[in-house]
């Protein structure tokens, strides 16, 4: 792995290297010192042209706990206001003798530039409607260790509902392109007006009614509404999704023993998914947070774990 | 101590603890090399949902000088202004595998209901009118070696005057909960409107007149005006405020040989505090600055230290 | 050196001391693994009371590659914004035990009196229209390396263009100073009413016409046009700018074999340079940047590195 651009690059044998190193890191991150020598000396960029929180922390504890200097540049305050050019702008960062970019962008393809212009490792954080692996990643590797506590084997064969505004989400074609390299059973349900035209050339089924499907899923993965696009004149009013396309606590009850539920956060309780499925024994939700910190020290490992081994 | 949630919890041994380490941390602190491996893989999070310069900074320096990973996490931008609850924050913050929290929050009681639902360790750093609970600890450490330095030997029976804004301090609060477990005698002086109800149960006398208290006290505590607030009727004019309570040139002549001033900062000079008293041999005010530190050093190892010493 | 306040107090031997170390810094940060311990235990914080994502990123990776502890503070959301004075600001943190700052404002001056109020050594990363030292170093880096590649020994002699609008260049102040004392032949280009009043005493030559300089310079300086000033009545349009004073393809094609171009970023495309400039051959642009990091490392170690040697 050189960048970590999309989920639909990558391979079975490179999901299945991310995911079983991530379980190492995640033994890692539950001892009581966390802290790894193997990115001593190497440094990395959190480069975030948008808010995240929980993303940005989660890339910083993971180049922390391996020992990497993490360096957080935020686009508020930063040259993009001055008019500097995207390409500028990680051009000059790369100049600097940085080792690796987390980069997260509202406009699609921005890391896949940045990777092309600078030639140094970048790991998208989320770029506009397009994609965001790491959280595919680790949707994927919190959802396999439940299967298997399940006596599951994996992935394949499972069944995953990906439910809510499929247009805009990057969570949604991240997961839809891992989910299906993995062999499992994708079911996008969403309003009509939330799908994006040429859904049904992705290789999933699709649905209009949760409730026609909640009951034989393995994992309801829920997303989260952005409220900021409920003025479109496409989209439900928050009463008309919480009915349709809401978690509540009756759809809880209809899912099958032994399935679960996945949120990528921050939540909208009440909208779309209930306080009960939140807090639900069958919930992941935080398993998923995590799981993100053990799969992101996976992948920054990946990318600048080899050359310094032989170092 | 599992967390720091307030003055009011802490035993008279309690405190004797976290200042005798703080001395030690201030031997630290003065050395050309700051850096002790105490806590090294332990993470701190700085969680604050209201900005704070001084109380950031001094708890990041804390962290890094006893080696820990310091993150910060500022509200703005976060998931929190997505409309995320902050029971769901803290418990993102808390499952990516944080060892303690360091909380800033405008509600009172916030910090304590974070420690209830992660079961991390969690400091207060100043929740709503309700509590600073390091602000106190470190008034007290900037106290007890000024009157060390006179002689005395600590703080009981030393007569304590905090001056201004009582209703709206939650470092009065803190103040008073700690002096008095120390054996001060504390006396809050405000004009009536800015004295909230109940003050008469806090075991505290109360006074409206400066001038009769300020050649009576060992320490005059000014606290800080917050301009926001004296738009409300309540409040006096800025004028009538440092007519009536400011520690002016005269009434710092008023005070007694040996007696000293202290502020939290940051200071409204000509306002609380005029510049002949912020500036005076007696002022301790950049001696609390630097007991800032030395005090969060100690509160973090008191924390974090001991379960990493059998590692 | 006890501070890097000003371009113009630094003599040749010391300019040469830092331009040196940086040489051996900057092998340092071509190397996989970029961590020197010789700053481990001192602790530098950068504190920017203007926005700047380059200059302040490169000096937290200087730090970081010489081990230091490093705290970023920014003005937005300090104690600035409640009131408290500089004075206040900086000996606050001063007093918390810091090693020393790294002081950007916007006000000509403010470091300066931020190193006389603390005793702390202290870094001028930009003040008001004054001076930007480590700019002027890095440029001086960066040009001397340029000079060497074509067989010149260094900059005595060479004939350095700084082109654009003097008036408020902090940038073209220090490089100024700086550039002379190191022998260079400087000729300030701007319009008329761009240049300051008092240039004449500068002892550079002057010029107005850009196309009349352009074929004789070996560096063509090219300084950012500040937006936001463009309004007031004695600045051009943008395309009287750039048709005057920008460096466009025409005037690119004119320079002399050899003949190389700065810019001090973050760059206007189209505006004081065009694409063909920007990314030619000659462009020392990104040059600049990596020598920022190598250069503010040399001068971190210059301020901190000599007491901790010897502990």
């Amino acid at each position: 792995m050189k960048n970590l651009l999309s989920a639909a690059d990558l391979s079975v044998a490179e999901i299945d290297s991310v995911l079983d190193l991530a379980e190492e890191m995640a033994e890692v991150q539950s001892r009581p010192i966390k802290k790894l020598p193997a990115l001593r000396g190497r440094t990395v960029v959190n480069l975030f042209f948008e808010d995240s929180t929980r993303t940005r922390s989660s890339f910083e504890l993971a180049g922390k706990w391996l020992s990497a200097d993490v360096i957080n540049v935020s686009a508020k305050g930063s040259s993009v206001s001055k008019g500097e050019s995207l390409r500028d702008t990680v051009l000059t960062i790369a100049a600097m003798g940085v080792d690796a970019m987390v980069i997260r962008h509202p406009a699609s393809g921005a890391p896949a530039q940045a990777a092309a212009w600078t030639g140094i490792p970048v790991i998208n954080a989320g770029d506009g409607t397009h994609e965001h692996p790491t959280q595919a990643l680790l949707d994927a590797y919190a959802i396999r260790n439940h299967l298997r506590r399940g006596n599951h084997d994996d992935l394949a064969g499972a069944r995953i509902a990906i439910v809510g505004d499929i247009t805009h989400s990057r969570v949604a074609r991240s997961n839809v392109a891992l989910l299906r390299t993995l062999g499992a059973q994708v079911i996008m349900v969403a309003p009509p007006t939330l799908l994006p035209s040429g859904v049904d050339t992705w290789g999933v089924e699709i649905s209009n009614d949760l409730d026609a499907v909640i009951d034989s899923v393995d994992i309801a993965m829920m997303l989260r509404v952005q409220r900021e696009r409920m003025s479109g004149g496409y989209f439900p009013t928050p009463r008309e999704y919480t009915v349709g396309y809401g978690l509540t606590r009756e759809r809880l009850a209809a899912m099958k023993p032994g399935a679960a539920i996945c949120h990528p956060g921050p939540m909208n309780r009440g909208l779309e998914i209930s306080a009960d499925a939140a807090d639900a024994a069958s919930s992941l939700i935080l398993d998923q947070v995590a799981a993100g910190v053990a799969v992101r020290m996976s992948v920054l490992y990946h990318l600048l774990g080899g050359e310094e081994e032989t170092t």
